[in-house]
């Protein structure tokens, strides 16, 4: 079983969504990646930023998934980054009503002693400096490393995320985003220019629409589960990426036929997360109820046609 | 083996995208339907009505492909029904330019008598009195019966296709269009309505994201195969139609085990109608490319996962 570092936002959110709104609640990609990950049991540690506004239960809550948050830096003097955002009925696009940075603005991870060994390393969706600073940190080169990124940092911060790209195995992108970054309409086309920027393997994210996983000329692609009701799509890219990393962590197997599992456990927990505001649904998660719906998964995706 | 009867248009198109331009070329759903549907070496008759201009080298091509044109009636003083359109750079949407019906306008179609015993059934997107007119000609009850539409009958015979849709089993429909008979926004939601209609298996067809089957609480989803290059999208949903019904006619096995495969042979079939434009390349198609092309399929869908 290998280690997980996972760099990322530990935040307060304010949501609104057609089932009701939220006062601040617990947020962030770092936040969602560790819940995620602590199905597996592997030892995941989450490198953030709070203020001296961020409630301790949520770290003890952290902690007691088993969760090492020695890598969240508290600022005492400093607020926690905060967003509030508006979903439209249809759950697929949104309005950012408010984003305070505050004390992310001044971010430097630090990474612990103990996870500068980690096999995996997950780069959330922050600026590309901040991401490669992470990777200098490491003792060697991780055995996989997985990054996050938005068209955010393509139109201001291009040629950094072209150099960390270079330095990383998976980058995760939702399809306007690796249209953007490629140039090219087709998602297979674009998967083979994002290739030739350095990741072997490109996860494209198209949220109801389910993840295609490129690497050459192999594709696979994971359905997202269809739901009667999606109640809040916060967190669910970070816990689909969070799922991802902590299965392959977890089994320590790198090649093209595990990341198939790992996508599915990836779309598999992003199900759970929409459920319900939040992390609610995610820090309540049982591994009983995460076997069940993969054998929904199955039920979904899997046929038997003998070849003629 | 059983016997499909297909009830459609047989049509000329004259068809834009940003790869070129045609004059009129052979089009229509019957002629998608019918050409897919011969893959898999099933009697299939299609009904349907041409003009005298309809040149005499498609319905001979069609026979050659084991296609039964006795049900294609030719208005020797009437044109052939006319559709042009050009498709928008992202190959999703289309502008209709010209819609002439022809001889399409007063339509009766006529069931030969050696398919009025038809095991299947498909009634493609026609007026609901119409459809339902080819179920009153046969024999029996067919033992499965799929019927395709779209939001235009919806607005001007909704009535009517209610009624229609009491008589069949299968329903393929568009994410729109479930939403817009359904009045559900969440396709899961969506298709229980749309069950309560009539319809024990709903088919939602998403385009490039793939195709959902329900029946009851039993789902199974299809990716569209992603592809490079789509040339020409016109009868990629009637090829989906028609490997559908051609599997299911070919296999006599009416299951929801034996639907998903449909399902697969349906998405594999109309991966390969997008290639070129109009016909030109399900004319060419061969088995041993379809059979490769499965393989594909398993590969971006099929993953092995150990329960835990």
């Amino acid at each position: 079983m290998g280690k997980l570092l996972a760099v990322g936002t530990v935040a307060y959110d304010a949501i609104e969504t057609p089932f009701g709104k939220t006062d601040k609640i617990l947020g962030g990609s770092g936040t969602f990646v560790g819940l995620a990950a602590s199905q597996f049991g592997v030892q995941t540690g989450v490198v953030s930023v709070v203020g001296g506004d961020f409630s301790q239960s949520y770290l003890d809550m952290m902690e007691g998934k088993g969760i090492d948050t020695t890598g969240i830096e508290i600022v005492k003097d400093g607020k926690t980054f905060f967003w509030s955002g508006k979903y439209h009925n249809d759950m697929n696009s949104r309005d950012t009503l408010i984003t305070e940075l505050n004390v992310l603005e001044t971010f430097n991870p630090v990474v612990p002693e103990s996870f500068k060994d980690a096999e995996v390393v997950m780069l959330g969706n922050l600026h590309p400096l901040t991401q490669a600073s992470v990777l200098d940190q490491m003792n060697e080169r991780p055995k996989l490393v997985v990054l996050d990124t938005m068209n955010f940092w393509m139109d201001i911060a291009l040629n950094d995320l072209h150099e960390v790209l270079k330095r990383i195995d998976v980058i995760t992108i939702n399809d306007e985003e690796a249209r953007q970054l490629s140039g090219e309409y087709s998602l297979v086309n674009a998967a083979k220019k994002i290739h030739e920027m350095g990741p072997k393997y490109v996860v494209i994210k198209k949220g109801e629409h389910g993840a295609l996983l490129f690497n050459d000329d192999n594709m696979f692609y994971a359905p997202a589960l269809p739901l009667a009701e999606v109640f809040d799509p916060t967190g669910a890219g970070d816990t689909f990426a969070g799922g991802f990393c902590g299965y392959l962590a977890k089994t320590e197997n790198y090649s093209f036929e595990n990341m198939k599992n790992a996508i599915i456990y990836g779309s598999n927990l992003a199900s759970f997360c929409v459920e319900k505001f939040g992390t609610q649904r995610m820090e309540a998660l049982t591994k009983d109820e995460v076997q069940t719906r993969l054998q929904l998964f199955k039920q979904l995706t899997q046929f038997d046609i003998e070849l003629q």
